[in-house]
């Protein structure tokens, strides 16, 4: 199988999608995941361009990777400025990453109206820059930007910048469709010209989604002869996106013969979980392979079709990918994910028991009124016990009062809380302090149950998201809390809905300790 | 210019994507924008499938379309019932619209094992409906569903079939990528056989977005000799969704030379607001040509080099489609961006005028502390006038107290707040119940500005937004609040972070508050 070279710039152009802002930490994350995941390059950042970059690669110096090589990404060197003298090829070189990409203009049009300069000019900055790089060491990939532009508008001066990149050293000439607009068929035929004309060198290709094509750009180019496939890993980047890496790596390696990871793909939908997870995105339904919808049948026909013959409504079977199968609607389909979702803890439960129209209808009455079980199996579990009987609560909440203040009267804790709940009839009132209410009722309920429930000091909560549900009633909007808690081994979700955002904390909370108990018990039986 | 036919199935294959359930109304709507804005079939549902779907072919009779002609979609008859007595052809036929879709199946695979029909019978199933509707007078477009894998698997069958559709007197062969696994590379070589086997017919394309390439696929289709283009405008439906005709329309007609729509495309972007907000959903922000980032520029450079000339870093001009290019405000945009966004405040401002500097620092450390000005301008601009020292508080914030009450107190209403605040030495205090802390210290907040500024009364929040930035400290962890406000004709956004949602909340509101006041002197000036 031929391989084909995955070049990730999530944390790069990634970053230059709208709503994308990473931390140090986020970063040194997502590192992690993709190297975990199996990618070739990970393109970090841009030193130049901000002090966070800076930072984050002092501390990936000390970080150990398994497969993936570390790029950093930068400009050719300044106009009038000696390659050696220029601080961002300076800062560039600081990274101490193995790889770097270097990218300069390929379009005579940028040349002259944006960067100002002369065709000849361009090219002593492309060959200076790589050389340096070169000389110093580093395996060099050249970002031909605008590439398809410029073939289009001037071959000849656009191939003259090609040619003299590999005659700088440049490893790798990957081609960029910088604007995006370039149709696929486009794509085949100059890719082609370039892999025919300098059969020394890697191609590349870096497409955008500007014509909803960066997919299948980026297929026809390896059709095409291109040997490294640069993409995000979310599908983010300026404007549209640049091609998304999670569509691309299981068309190029479960349909066309390529190896891009030496793993299979079963991890593919966690990873961009993951990742999407840090970034604080979604990731979208819809999504090709790894979305919640992907393997999701909806019509009549389709479902039958599915439960008769997987292959005849699904183009690959969704655990290649990590993925499931999900029947939408259906009463039929409900009854087998009740039964799938509760096979662990009530086993005896059948297609016609009762209880199970009786789950199915309270589930579909919540997630009608804002729950959402799929990320929240504890609070699905309890509440199927519920009514199944076989779930007793080990406390009663019987009130809470939070306080919030302004000016926060004790340093960053602007919050205080007062918790009173009932076990076996017994009484217990207390109170914490926390940044902000949320936080301080977390903590008094935790310290009212550890009276009665030591081992409840364990657990602690590792996650913890909002999200408003209707956005046309503002501040009194329905808002989802989903709360993550481990026990340092396991960890468990649980959902809250309300239109106070501390009454449903609450309501997570509590389901997340009731899960803890529940559990205790039945390690005990 | 060769003219391709636009044939839309968002009321039909759209309405099975996830989450999309669609009124009589709905549909009546859509139909309208669909109309106006000049596609040339709407296949408008499966009369067959559900009752809605009757009443609605019963109101359509009444409605006048400028263009589009109405296609009800419906399967071939069912195994051994005879055509004029099988209820679903009945139920198309009482539709009366005058084209008709017919899907059947064109895969061997599917006949055997999901119809469970001899290949024979398949086709006398194909034969008999298609000449029954032609004989009753309709266009008919024969949909051969999964024609892709049909082929693949047994094309002597597959193409059996299409000859059967053709001599029953089908005006158009459609073949369908039903499981969307069909990459470009192939539908084009398919598509090409089918155009030079029936030259007599026309060849339409229906692609399936599962491998990330529905809409080059579709192209590619065009390129082979298609003239039909089956999609949905919103780009939903099983699974993956359709090819999405709101890209492809502008791919084939700007990009193409091809004729798709009578109009120029100026109306797109609106058209597909108008047609996602009926169907209650977002227009993903990253969509191509018509998503609210399809034409935004955050990276410096890019920012930059659009300044110097649109063309640089735009593959088209966003007016020709109806959208507006956006700059946004971030850690990697550079001076180019701040005195965009503040040429209408500060127009003599200058690239080296040294606050310029001062604010581009004081953004990449508030960016670097969980703010995000992309969509906050209203914050941006307070922030950067403070620094400019052009602009002062209108209030002063002295303290608030929230109190949260679990069982609420006063039905729906569980929190209330107290507000201190101070304009020009007289100081107001107030307090306002809520749903919720941060819903009762809007109110209160509302209630003592207008106090001193009545013309605040008309000021009221359209949207709320929480984001928990690092999941790590769980409930303590950092929030960010993002707010829009409206008086009823602009509306603003502002932002606020903090570890207290409340606290974050507040301050957000503060600077709508502030934002408000300070257009108000700026309109008096």
């Amino acid at each position: 199988m031929k391989k084909i070279q995955i070049f990730d710039s999530t944390l790069r152009d990634g970053a230059q999608g709208e709503g994308i802002s990473y931390s140090v930490q986020d970063k040194l994350s997502i590192v992690r995941v993709l190297d975990d995941f199996g990618v070739d390059y990970i393109e970090a950042g841009n030193p130049a361009s901000n002090p966070k970059d800076i930072e984050f690669f002092t501390r990936l110096k000390s970080v150990d990777l398994y497969h993936a090589k570390l790029c950093a990404f930068g400009s050719t060197r300044r106009k009038g400025v000696r390659v050696q003298d220029d601080s961002n090829v300076q800062s560039l070189l600081a990274t101490e990453t193995p790889a770097v990409s270097i990218f300069g203009k390929s379009w005579d049009l940028h040349v002259e109206k944006v960067l100002c300069a002369t065709l000849e000019e361009n090219l002593a900055l492309v060959y200076d820059t790589i050389r340096f790089m070169k000389d110093a060491g580093r395996e060099v990939i050249f970002d031909a930007e605008h590439y398809f532009d410029g073939v289009i508008n001037n071959q000849e001066y656009a191939l003259k910048v090609l040619k003299t990149a590999v005659e700088a050293g440049a490893d790798c000439l990957a081609l960029c469709d910088t604007n995006g607009g370039t149709l696929p068929h486009i794509i085949y035929e100059k890719v082609k010209q370039v892999v025919e004309l300098f059969p020394e060198v890697n191609v590349g290709i870096h497409c955008h989604n500007d014509t909803g094509c960066a997919v299948a750009s980026s297929i026809v180019a390896v059709n095409a002869g291109a040997v490294q496939v640069q993409g995000t890993f979310t599908g983010t980047g300026e404007r549209c996106g640049n091609a998304d890496l999670s569509t691309i790596i299981p068309n190029l390696q479960l349909k066309m013969g390529y190896s891009c990871v030496n793993n299979d793909l079963t991890g593919l939908s966690r990873a961009v979980r993951h990742v999407c997870d840090i970034s604080n995105m979604r990731v979208y339904k819809a999504r090709p392979y790894v979305g919640d919808s992907a393997f999701a049948h909806k019509g009549g026909m389709h479902i039958d079709g599915v439960t008769k013959l997987s292959s005849s409504f699904e183009h690959i079977a969704p655990e290649t990918v990590g993925n499931v199968r999900r029947f939408l609607t259906s009463e039929v389909s409900g009854r087998t994910t009740v039964l799938k979702k509760l096979e662990r803890v009530a086993p005896d439960l059948q297609r016609d028991t009762p209880a199970v129209t009786q789950i199915l209808e309270k589930l579909k009455e919540l997630e009608n009124n804002g729950y959402q079980y799929e990320a929240a199996d504890a609070s699905f579990e309890l509440m199927a016990l519920k009514i199944l009987g076989r779930w007793k609560e080990h406390f009663e909440p019987i009130i809470y009062r939070t306080i919030g203040e302004y000016p926060p009267p004790n340093g960053e804790r602007s919050a205080s809380a007062v918790v009173c709940l009932k076990v076996d009839g017994r009484e217990e009132t207390t109170a914490a302090m926390g940044n902000g209410p949320v936080n301080a009722l977390d903590n008094a309920l935790r310290k009212a149950l550890t009276v009665f429930y030591p081992e409840l000091s364990q657990v602690r909560l590792s996650d913890y998201k909002v999200r408003v549900l209707t956005g046309a009633e503002a501040t009194a909007s329905m808002v989802r809390v989903l709360i993550e808690s481990t026990d340092g081994e396991l960890s468990w979700n649980t959902v809250g809905v309300g239109t106070d955002v501390v009454a449903a904390s609450w309501e997570a909370l509590c389901d997340s300790f009731e899960y803890t108990l529940l559990r205790k018990d039945r390690k005990n039986l």
